[in-house]
């Protein structure tokens, strides 16, 4: 469910502040970080081998069967292609392990929104399909809808309410309008779309409908498909709306895998549904319920691109909706390859992508899969020339991704104990072969590793790496002015949720990192049946060139992270990434109030990190002392440093987990109880700020500090 | 042809800073600027009896009249509203003249514009007549077109240049794309009309169309006519694209007035002309050229609302263009009522408004107009009970004012040397009753005297006076932000061009003010048919109490500027400001090019302004020692210095005028040559410098400080 461009935007406030990258450490010339010289040149070859391994023609093959039929978590090509993934793994050398769950999972029945007034009409509600499309036609097209919505039946005014985020409504209690009762109409955008009906609950209304405004990524952006790639007035974006800041994974088994015999909790139970219906509809029919309201004119800022304008109600638009969703148990498969490691197989490298989609899922995430596939076919070649990684490396095609990371989190829930003691880090693959602008999220130990990977990657026909267009992204996202000079490196994003990585880093504390190819402004199609291959091959990789760059780029983080001597964590770096994020909660608390601000014990978390970043730099520096030393016996000595290197990310889990949210427990990483994807750093403590519970704030302080006199023990050795 | 909203955005530009503003001085509690303490109550009583003059009821029967048929200049009802408010005028016992010119004016014949492909259509270009509509029916209306534009026979690929300014031609040059021997499509806003093609033919276009796009005054700013004041996809706005930067007026008789036997420019030689074909029109047309445009898509902030993807070209829109101008000489009248002085009778107190509209005129200027009126019939009530101003007092009803300026430019062009020993101050009155926001520009003498005016205004219905509005509304233009503290003052603007001030102003050096209401969201039929009554009853000042609001402010400035003892000019204000605008200048040159900057003799320019605000200082304290004397032998030498603060700004005259352009004469203010409306403040310093051309910057501030030296003399007595 990745959306590159979205995700982008909300780093430049994420991150607040890089100045230190300019500072960090680099391995001395000619030296790979984690290497040491002389294996350097030996992996220098590997890479080499190996991003000249993918195929344009084997990755198209591999992409046609891929998307060739709908393939939604529970549908029967989603079947198929577990038992294809599964073989491809197999002809490679891995060996391969199904994991099975039964998870709760809704179906789209009966859907219809009629205005009833004035001048009454009935919503299309299905999404177009465009004459002459061949995919559009294709039996078993999953039908838009938002997923975990409840059923309902609900007459009511229509509210616009912008996006649907807090600030929002602020504006709306501003005009005296209220939306209880109401039914409110948001657009896609500015927040992860879960929030949008969640928010509206809280205030009181009856249900949410959620239209693509053409501003966002129809024709303002650019030309709409069959004519460019963006999104055309009738193509709906699907997607989940579960309330996964919550817990992600199967809403019924909250920490525990959905197998046979798992308690789960009843319907009526459940937290994770939308409290109320959710229906997503194309702008062709928003413009209908648009045209229809009276009220107030918009706020400048939350006029769309349509050619109305824009009034917020309430009504006299009226309208009845109706929503029959079908909940069900559904099977849902992932399918593990694995290469086990010649020195240290009980260190795992996992990569993940995932294997479901909307509908055809040529982007979203085929593009993603199939190139993780390349690497497992690159690596498996590689086998059969002798060559085996010193840690174990597992590939895993994930499934239900787009409901709720339901594949990832029941697998990671499953085998929760043996990740924790073997993970040493977690590669997610999602979306992400459109273009050459690369982008990375990942914790913060990992950021100096991203930096070198996307220098390694030179971008053919071009004299660029992929460092270069991830820094002029990062550059225009952040441009200099008074007070922020021009970036020198590129953001490496804090990773919030919205992929696979989700369990993994917030649930169990391993570190994990995200990457992705954008820039083809592939967005327009994103949840709708017209992410399919036709749509895929004319406006975003025709060539598969950028797949065969994905491919490189994976396969030259996995080589690293497997073979490397030494992780390539930096603590040092993670350590001023989070004063940085303290530094900030402080000025933020100040500024509400200096009075409550003293009560938190920023000074405490200040020292506890400092603590923890020269704990980091030590470890870094006797780790390069070992592998400058040319001493056979020190395989032991880094054995032990590679053990605290991969464990003080766990120290950094708080066992109770997050206030009022206990499946989430990394004190550093969140993703934000009203941003979704966003991430919020420091989770306990700043979104305590963020409501003013300073009593909250301060004891969150506490367990910060805990957390990270654990880790700088970890670090420490001792 | 004033347009307040798009007049105001410039201002935020125009005035560098203003934070001396709040430091100004202040009269004595009690006292009204110019007026002793004893004779201050008399003019608050005065000022009471003129407040509660103006009717509603009689504003409305008033503006019947004027809006009761087209009445563009040289049209038979504009020949017979000269009668009209002559009639008036001598009704309310003033004494009238008509001064009568022949102008030429280029009236529309055919005017054709066609696409030729792809999917061939003819444009409707004719302003769409809204079913049932009583006014678009009307016998003689104008049909829309740009006065001043040569005709042409051109066929062209089609290029979209957003604004049409300067930056704009900056982007087309970093996507590699070149107007030459295209047509450019330009939208409405971002500078006056009149610099679109201007530019567009510096960079080699054959013909330039504009339309209006909905974004700036079409259903994206609010609902549509009839359902709203905004622009419907069929109304076109006309106006003047003649190079009134270079000079206004007939553009056959620069500096010279349109009489008989006056010396004509042939038109061949003729410099202010449109140089290529210039035509506007509707967003409905502009839509279907819009369409047909491939080639890049448009930089985000080049996308307007119109629901289509915004490409660039060139082409492959071809368009066939055909215009037919029919230029002949027609007859111009302005109306001239006057009241003599009692005391200083060769102390004039001017104030006009323009009568001629392009359509029905009913926000532009008969708002403006009608307010006039009801102060000169206010002012006849009090001339009935033995009032008589101490000053002269001329009311003129400008003709000509849509095209070019001309009424005011050929009368002042005309009786310039009396006007030049006369006058001392000459206030606009423009469109502009339509809303309870005040906004003023003047020349920076008149700032105090402009502040304290507001604040004797209040509002009815409310607990605010005009200050207040005024205040809010700069604000909103200027936030605080870092580096720029909360404003303490609304913006006295600057005065650029656009209005009948400007041949008073830049071409003799007449201290001159402007001012309007607004804040109704009135802009929607600028220009178009539909600037009607219907439109203006009933969504601009449905009864009339912005009309009498306007009347009101109009009264006052004039009741005290005509009665004030001692002229409310204050040359400490207005040099200060001339510092403020000279320390913007060198910063500007001296970021461009330190080395360049020193050969401007910035330091010798400050030294002059001080001198000159030190002077103005000294000569208000006089004014001031005089007042509070009861001396009655100071009226000698009250005279004496009203004298020199008359004359001191005709000392800012540089009879050789300004650079490539000798009719604009004023060595502070002028239209700039690529802003048009917009005002470039100590032009010929400021656009050398823009340009790059410091030798030239370096002459010129040589005749500033020459200026300034003669002025600072005045004030002194010397």
């Amino acid at each position: 469910m990745k959306r590159w461009r979205l995700e982008l935007i909300a780093l430049g406030l994420a991150t607040a502040g890089v100045t230190w990258l300019n500072a960090q450490h680099a391995p001395s010339a000619g030296r790979i970080r984690g290497f040491a010289a002389a294996s350097s040149a030996a992996e220098a070859a590997r890479e080499r081998e190996l991003k000249a391994a993918p195929s344009p023609k084997i990755a198209e093959a591999d992409f046609d069967v891929m998307t060739a039929e709908p393939h939604h978590a529970g549908s029967p090509y989603e079947i198929k292609l577990a038992d294809y993934v599964g073989d491809r793994f197999k002809e490679f050398g891995l060996e391969v392990t199904r994991y099975e769950y039964s998870v709760l999972l809704p179906w789209p029945g009966e859907r219809r929104i009629d205005i009833l007034g004035p001048d009454p009409v009935k919503l299309q509600v299905e999404e177009e399909k465009l004459r002459g499309d061949q995919w559009a036609d294709k039996p078993g097209i999953l039908p838009a809808y938002n997923a975990y919505s409840p059923s309902g039946d609900v007459t009511g005014d229509i509210v616009y309410v912008n996006f649907g985020v807090p600030a929002d409504y602020e504006t709306l209690a501003r005009l005296g309008i209220d939306v209880k009762g109401k039914i409110v109409l948001a657009r896609y955008g500015g927040s992860w779309r879960g929030i949008k009906p969640k928010v509206a609950a809280e205030h009181g209304a009856i249900a949410c409908i959620i239209y693509s405004d053409p501003h966002e990524d129809g024709y303002f952006q650019g030309d709409v498909f069959p004519n460019g790639p963006f999104r055309g007035p009738g193509m709906i974006q699907r997607g989940s709306v579960m309330d996964m800041p919550r817990y992600p994974g199967d809403p019924s088994t909250p920490g525990r895998p959905s197998k046979p015999g798992v308690e789960r909790v009843p319907m009526d139970k459940i937290e994770t549904f939308a409290p109320i219906p959710v229906e997503p509809i194309s702008y062709r029919d928003g413009e209908e319920i648009l045209r229809r309201l009276k009220g107030p004119v918009a706020p400048e800022a939350w006029r769309g691109a349509l050619p109305i304008t824009y009034h917020i109600g309430p009504g006299p638009a009226n309208v009845h909706m109706k929503l029959q969703m079908d909940y069900g148990q559904r099977r849902l498969i992932d399918v593990v390859g694995k290469i086990t490691g010649a020195v240290a197989p009980d260190e795992w490298i996992v990569i993940g992508s995932h294997r479901d989609a909307w509908t055809f899922g040529a982007s979203d995430s085929v593009s993603g899969h199939v190139s993780m596939n390349s690497v497992a076919r690159a690596m498996g070649e590689m086998l059969k020339k002798g060559w085996r990684p010193r840690r174990t490396i597992l590939f895993v095609s994930w499934d239900g991704e787009e409901q709720g990371l339901l594949g990832s989190t029941e697998w990671v829930e499953d085998l929760a104990t043996e990740l924790s003691a073997k993970v040493a880090v977690y590669v997610n693959r999602d979306a992400g072969a459109g273009g050459t602008t690369f982008s990375s999220s990942a914790v913060h130990s990992l950021t100096p590793f991203a930096h070198e990977l996307a220098q390694s990657i030179s971008i053919e026909g071009t004299s660029k790496t992929l460092f270069d267009t991830w820094l002029e992204r990062s550059r225009d996202q952040s441009p200099a002015r008074d007070g922020h000079p021009m970036l020198k490196l590129p953001t490496v994003g804090a990773l919030g949720s919205g992929s696979d990585y989700t369990a993994f880093l917030d649930h169990v504390g391993i570190p994990s990192m995200d990457m992705g190819l954008s820039g083809r402004g592939g967005d327009g199609t994103y949840h709708s049946t017209y992410d399919n291959p036709d749509w895929f091959k004319k406006y975003i990789d025709p060539q598969f060139k950028y797949s065969v760059l994905a491919a490189q780029v994976t396969g030259v983080a996995l080589l690293r992270l497997a073979d490397a001597e030494l992780l390539p964590m930096d603590y040092e770096s993670y350590g001023n990434q989070i004063l940085e994020y303290i530094r900030d909660i402080e000025q933020q608390a100040t500024t509400a109030s200096a009075a409550d601000a003293k009560r938190i014990d920023f000074a405490g978390m200040k020292s506890a990190a400092e603590a923890f970043t020269k704990a980091g730099a030590a470890l870094r520096q006797r780790g390069d002392t070992l592998l400058a030393g040319s001493s056979t016996s020190s395989g032991q000595a880094l054995a032990e440093i590679n053990h605290r290197l991969m464990m003080a990310e766990r120290d950094l889990i708080e066992p109770a987990g997050l206030p009022d949210r206990p499946w989430y427990r990394h004190v550093i990483y969140a993703p934000g109880l009203y941003t979704g994807y966003g991430v919020k750093t420091i989770p306990g403590v700043r979104e305590a700020v963020d409501a003013g519970n300073d009593a909250r704030a301060a004891e969150q302080a506490t367990v910060v500090i805990r957390a990270l006199r654990r880790a700088t023990k970890t670090l420490q050795g001792n």
